[in-house]
């Protein structure tokens, strides 16, 4: 059973599609999800507290800052903006799938755990999703 | 086919548990392990040198250091314990979830591969890591 | 369905091997690929434009350099040559295994998405990645 999901970003940070998720698995099996593009992220973290995925998402903005940082003077692939080579770079530390265990139509996740789509670059995208659930 | 195993944690480091997960798969097919947690992390790794685990556990020590560190002030999710917003952090740059191919009973893994539990928090924890097979 | 494919690499870089992969897949189901070793990673990035993968690689050069580098004194795993321990961290935050689902006898990768080797070594090295398709 396969489907897609649209998730409509503005701007980096994580934008959470679980409810849409758990919607959608039924039975037992195993939910895979895989992001259709190379400057945005799928990740599992903390849904209890907002200022997790703030801290988040600066963390790795200081980590890859954009490529107008002097040193980021080395990158060389820089024609599509400043935020395009460093969301390459966030996209290959960053889940590109996750795979989730599902049981009597339940995602098997922790108590605090959420599904986020993680955007890395600056102008709004509409991120296709694939989902695969095996029975 | 889907278990539960159980890693207790005693402090910050690599605990491996390849020997439960291979003995507990069978046949051929897909198996996936998730942790339901966001502070801990799953890692398939070096089994030969204990040295491997212990400079990975450094490195991420210092690429990620403890909220009281300087480097960290940003950092707004702080109430939860100076290694807390850490352990999140590490947990987004590894693993949620592994899946390993099994092969008449075996696990599919070169030979110098072991399956651990990275536990990114101080304190001791009962980690919990789902299993899925698929045949 | 499983098989084995084998990556010749010759340094430290990416190594594409989309089409074989996708000449192996049929039917609809998800794939996975596991690669057998721990100083090597299987990454999706683009495949558009070269100077992403050589950026990509400069990057994590930096990020984790040779042993050799004084930033590096900590680590105790040396032996096996200045690019060894780098590489076993290289493959901690980069993907051990990758899962794409495919429909109809296509992987549904994204327009822009290829398939990966990414070799952490620097001495020419056969990798091999065990692939799975459930149906």
């Amino acid at each position: 059973m396969q489907t897609r999901f649209t998730v409509q970003t503005n701007g980096p940070g994580l934008y959470e599609f679980t409810r849409d998720v758990a919607g959608w698995v039924r039975g037992t099996g195993l939910l895979t999800l895989m992001i259709q593009h190379t400057s945005a992220s799928l990740v599992i973290q903390e849904n209890a507290d907002p200022e997790v995925q703030t801290d988040l998402q600066n963390f790795f903005a200081r980590l890859v800052p954009p490529t107008t940082d002097p040193s980021m003077a080395y990158l060389t692939h820089t024609y599509e903006g400043p935020d395009d080579m460093p969301a390459h770079i966030k996209a290959s530390l960053l889940p590109t799938h996750l795979s989730i265990p599902v049981t009597d139509g339940c995602l098997a996740l922790g108590t605090w755990q959420g599904i986020y789509l993680f955007e890395h670059r600056d102008r709004p995208h509409s991120r296709h999703v694939v989902a695969h659930l095996s029975g």
